[in-house]
């Protein structure tokens, strides 16, 4: 499981590259006692950090916990906090704490939510704008 | 040698959150393809990627290589780019790229280049000036 979400992390990465984002993989984020996302990106102008996510289907159940590492990450570092999300045979799709569903014990991510995920595109747009 | 590096970069680490920045280490920085750092770290207004050098004396030799790879990383992200230095009983130091001596093969911090180094403090003021 290990070796298939950094595969997943790598491909993001590259994703991020192609996309005129400079982003780096970060080590060991569960043993480090200070918060850390999975992805940290940058552009000059925008700069990210990803909690990556990989699921088989809908719902995606986040922790509390998870969310809050990276709330305190993004505020601390200056980034903006996205969830990324790959399901089979769809494309990156990234999504702000705020837009989550919220249930009694932490996030979700249905199909509703799902759809109004953003992609690599609206990402570059941010950057733009 | 692997082990020994990775206790330092988390001291490192440690020494940034300590000091008001979010930091991160890069995992795998030489497996990737992709141009990057040993740390990156931000405080919301500044960000710093810093390749990440222990010797037990001076000089230390930098590649061109090397060099590149941070100042190539750091102007993608939109980071300042440095060289963090620890010897023996003596705290952090910091130096930007134009700071370090040229030789024929690459960059050389010397006794002389040594004492013109930033500390963690110095890092600090750039981000608030």
């Amino acid at each position: 499981m290990k070796g298939k979400g950094s595969r997943f992390e790598r491909d993001l990465i590259a994703e991020l590259w192609k996309n005129g984002f400079a982003a780096v993989r970060v080590a060991g984020s569960g043993l480090s006692h200070f918060p850390c996302p999975d992805i940290v990106a940058g552009d000059g102008k925008m700069f990210f950090a990803f909690e990556v996510k990989m699921r088989n289907s809908l719902p995606l159940y986040l922790s509390n916990d998870e969310v809050e590492n990276l709330l305190e990450f993004s505020k601390s570092f200056g980034a903006q906090g996205f969830i990324a999300l790959k399901l089979p045979r769809k494309k990156w799709k990234f999504f702000k704490v705020e837009d989550l569903r919220e249930t009694i014990k932490g996030y979700r991510i249905d199909e509703e939510i799902y759809a109004t995920g953003k992609d690599i595109f609206d990402l570059r747009k941010l950057s733009f704008s």
